[in-house]
């Protein structure tokens, strides 16, 4: 009953790990588009080019040469955003004028030495690897800075200037907004409902099936009931975890299982390499490892912007911008659709 | 001193309006761009095309014709987000699962007849029948509804599906998040420091120069101290105003010249008609209207998309989503470029 009134009627939903609010109105779906139309993303990048700095054997921006690595590969990003020694800008001199000192560190880390490879196309061993040096780049990281910050953004679409598979990390001695917001309103719910509130909240959410996309012994990928880009998903696992580094071998395969499920489904949605930005959350570390965290539930964001087709997407743009995010399906259709989908890649079907 | 600090070495800077920080690494514009390059937008619009349902005389999807108008037209949205008539969702049974009741109204309007102009190359009188207009919009829906967002997404980029100058205003039953953190801090300040955080801001401004792009006796335009998109302005009155509405006959003709101003600033900056969103954010309304709403000051929004020519956006992505906003120029470096721009628009001049 409440799943039909969702896709008749607009309403707010609300975010608990960021204390906003989002507009669902799903009735916004029958309007024709007109507006820009997307490139497909290129699909005949070459294996290897010895010009692309992000392969194996290839000069980079600093002068360095690439090892010729077989597995991942990491090195230190050439414009970093974030650098280990910048001083402190001192006090400001005005309540409305504040400045904060900021420092940290940048890394790229290749996935594979392939440019014509994605994480779903690789091999489960191979993503198990991946996952194993984001782990280590929490416990080397972990200790120096408070946040540790693991993201991929993916295709054109999403800034991604390079499409050898990649991901980037950036350490901060600071707490970002969206961790911090998400540190605060995990605190709060632990200490007003005395438990974990994403282990409570997967919990819920595997009784109640409806926004599911994909789940498995150890993990659950769901389309959250506040999601705000159409195919926006979850990933949470069903143990409370505090960071990538606690996993288990066990739960690190079976992540990779599930995230080749997940991005499988991704791309065989519109039948093309899915754009997105995704990155893990974790409990904070530098200082924060001395302190209990047991109200932080690691987990991931996939955040992609397409909404109809393979070349038109999601503006998060005016209203949004100004006022607050609007949503044209509701998070139970988006999760029906993604779950309905074959867990084969439409890639490997064809051969 | 502090400013060749800033030019040098990343930093946070503060918003006070919504409780956040955002990352300045200004040191980041010399890497290359290699991502995605955006199309120009459309040059050769026609004057009038009949199939267009913007147009005057044509027909909209919902079977209306729309009037010969020869000045600002306004109609209900044909698909609009929010409806005035949906029911109450009613409490739900967990509260990680809350929902709530949304209505509203969604209207777009058009500033002008012809699709081939935009606002810097309307008439004054033209630009200033538009903030008439908006005036009236604020005073229309206000009385019913706590919040009247009126924005423009400007170009294909900002997700705007017609080329036909217009903006849309879309008038909640809730307060959206937005304006609902700048109602909390602007609240905050005026009870900690005892003054309206925008009135002192635009007065600090005023005086320290560094940061203002175009000023009249009425108006001001700066880059916030705390921009996170490269050219992003903040458009705010001199005089404590809480509402559109409230602008005097002078004010608003200032208004318009300042608008002007601003607009054919950002379109010679990389001589291409410049996307954007923009919106306005007044002191909220319906129930609010009978309250000291004293703290509120109104200011217009300008987010601009577009970071190192016509084609090259910033892509707020990856890091941005899941952690924190990251500039890649100062706010003084955007204020100093825009500032230095003719004020003569480069299509009049090729005339
Ligand atoms: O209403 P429009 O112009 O068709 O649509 C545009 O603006 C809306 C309000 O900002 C957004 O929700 C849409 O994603 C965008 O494409
Ligand atoms: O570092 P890249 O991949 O060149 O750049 C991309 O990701 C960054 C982090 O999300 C963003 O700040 C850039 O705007 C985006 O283009």
């Amino acid at each position: 009953v409440r799943l039909t009134f969702f896709l008749n009627h607009q309403h707010l939903r609300f975010n608990p790990l960021r204390g906003s609010w989002i507009l669902v109105s799903a009735h916004r779906m029958k309007r024709p588009w007109q507006g820009q139309i997307e490139r497909p993303p290129e699909e005949n990048v070459p294996r290897h080019e010895p010009t692309n700095p992000l392969c194996p054997g290839s000069r980079r921006a600093n002068g360095e040469v690439n090892p010729k690595y077989e597995s991942t590969f990491m090195f230190d990003n050439d414009y970093p955003a974030l650098q280990p020694d910048a001083p402190d800008p001192g006090p400001g001199d005005h309540p409305l004028f504040q400045a904060k000192a900021a420092k940290g560190v940048c890394k790229v880390m290749c996935f594979h030495p392939w440019s014509d490879i994605t994480l779903p196309l690789m091999q489960l061993s191979e993503i198990k690897t991946v996952i194993d040096r984001w782990a280590e780049l929490i416990e080397e990281l972990g200790p120096k800075y408070p946040w540790v910050q693991i993201f991929e953004n993916k295709g054109a679409m999403m800034g991604c200037s390079n499409p050898h598979p990649h991901c980037q990390v950036w350490a901060s001695s600071f707490l970002p907004n969206e961790p911090d917001l998400a540190d605060g309103h995990q605190r709060a719910h632990w200490k007003t409902h005395g438990e974990v509130m994403l282990v409570e909240y997967a919990r819920q959410e595997a009784v109640r099936k409806e926004r599911v996309v994909v789940e498995n012994e150890h993990w659950l990928v769901v389309v959250p009931y506040w999601a705000s880009w159409p195919f926006q998903t979850m990933l949470l696992p069903r143990r409370h975890v505090l960071r990538l580094s606690d996993l288990t071998a066990q739960e690190r395969e079976a992540l990779a299982s599930i995230m080749k499920m997940l991005l499988t489904k991704y791309d065989n949605l519109f039948e093309v390499s899915f754009p997105y930005s995704m990155g893990w959350h974790g409990a904070p570390t530098g200082p924060y490892l001395q302190e209990d965290m047991s109200h932080w539930q690691l987990h991931a964001h996939y955040y992609p912007p397409l909404l109809r087709s393979a070349s038109v997407r999601k503006f998060m743009v005016g209203y949004e911008m100004l006022a607050l995010e609007q949503r044209d399906l509701t998070p139970e259709q988006a999760a029906e659709r993604l779950r309905n989908l074959p867990e084969v890649h439409y890639k490997d079907k064809a051969k």
